[in-house]
């Protein structure tokens, strides 16, 4: 399904930049790139900046007109730095990301198209647009880099994709580890790692046996927010062993000895 | 509420990736940056790809070690290739943007931290962070440049911030609704009293001194996800002091007496 999403350059004037947009899809899972008239390629600084995504350049398309370009869509995005004259339908990236994943895995073919570093898409090229993309940026500083805006882009791409494959977001296939992989402990082993801690607290002298409301109170505070699991458990239990034959004297007479 | 939010970039190599991040962060509105033995700083290169974000370059800390950039947070976001054999609280990067959004608005210091260019934060800095955060890129190509990654991660503050902003009124219920009436300890709070814990396993025989990593690893991923008030940081340390006693025999000389 990510095959029928291409990435669209026009007239990029920086070949690092092509390098960049070029390692950010391949990251994202995207193989697809065509380049309008770019002012320089192939270039030694894209293939520097591509730090390993070369294949993706070397099967870059180069056409002479964004029309060429689209060849065979049937949806585009345009990404636009701020609203025009004429209103168009607007989306933010995660709409963009959740709408591209939606139609390409209908079969429609998607273009993604990013301008020019300094004056992004003319009129008559947003026009070509089904929609417009903008990157919510701080209106005071709000033109982005070309590559880390096809990262940006290319990332809602990919959330997207991966929640539709049911695919979880944060944690690979291959990935073990949850902090909820571990067992949990139970409310009755939390009670006796409770009864445990007071009883040492007062065995070294911290903990007034008279009155242990309080602190014990803003301990079950600390502990029970925290989803303390079977293994921790067992360690925080371990270490209250420890303290409490230190304050029978057992270590010290260990080493007397 | 943004100004909470610091990004710190350990050890960058490239001043490129400098520039870059210092753009990104711009275009989201973000201007701290904290720098930890960057390679070369200040450059005509970062000043390059910064395009017109000098000011955030100007107003850069450089420091030495991570726990100087870290000073006074509460809330650590580390971003990581992958998993690491302890498990840890993992987000992604949507997530991450609503947590920091959150936490900031009850006026958490927020530091995200990214790691070099070639291998990322050592498992020792991963430690030291509450949240690990990864980018769901491809496997099979898995690492972003290091400007695009702080794009990605300060786009979804962003997204997360503008929601916040869209919405008052749920972000005033949330802040009535918070448990959090207390004040956070802040991170270097944090290190002093793993310190402490530390050295009062070693005096209770419950940890060995030369191979402290997992055991240690495991108390911090505890403590960490925990949110640990500064009172219940002073209870803790309280304890191991006491527990410190016991160990070298005092309590029992103070009985026998």
């Amino acid at each position: 399904m990510l095959q029928n999403i291409r990435v669209v350059l026009v007239n990029t004037s920086h070949p690092g930049n092509i390098g960049g947009a070029a390692r950010a899809m391949k990251n994202m899972g995207l193989s697809r790139l065509v380049l309008v008239e770019p002012r320089v390629f192939p270039s030694h600084e894209a293939d520097a900046r591509a730090s390993g995504a070369t294949d993706i350049l070397e099967s870059a398309q180069v056409v002479a007109t964004l029309e060429e370009a689209l060849a065979g869509c049937t949806l585009v995005f345009g990404t636009s730095a701020r609203d025009r004259r004429i209103p168009w339908p607007l989306l933010d990236p995660r709409e963009s990301g959740l709408k591209v994943v939606e139609e390409a895995g209908q079969g429609a073919q998607i273009a993604l198209v990013f301008g020019r570093e300094d004056s992004g898409l003319t009129n008559d090229e947003l026009q070509r647009c089904h929609f417009h993309v903008h990157i919510p940026s701080d209106p005071a500083f709000s033109s982005l880099n070309l590559a880390t805006a096809v990262q940006v882009l290319t990332y809602e791409v990919r959330m997207s994709w991966l929640a539709a494959q049911g695919q979880p977001t944060k944690i690979e296939k291959d990935e073990v580890a949850s902090p909820r992989s571990e067992e949990l402990a139970t409310m009755d082993e939390l009670e006796r790692f409770y009864e445990h801690l007071q009883q040492t607290l007062v065995a070294i002298d911290f903990l007034d046996p008279e009155k242990p409301r309080h602190l014990m109170a803003r301990l079950r505070r600390l502990y029970g927010r925290s989803s303390v699991s079977r293994a921790e458990m067992n360690i925080l239990r371990g270490i209250l062993t420890e303290t409490q034959k230190a304050a029978r004297g057992e270590l010290q007479k260990r080493k007397d000895q």
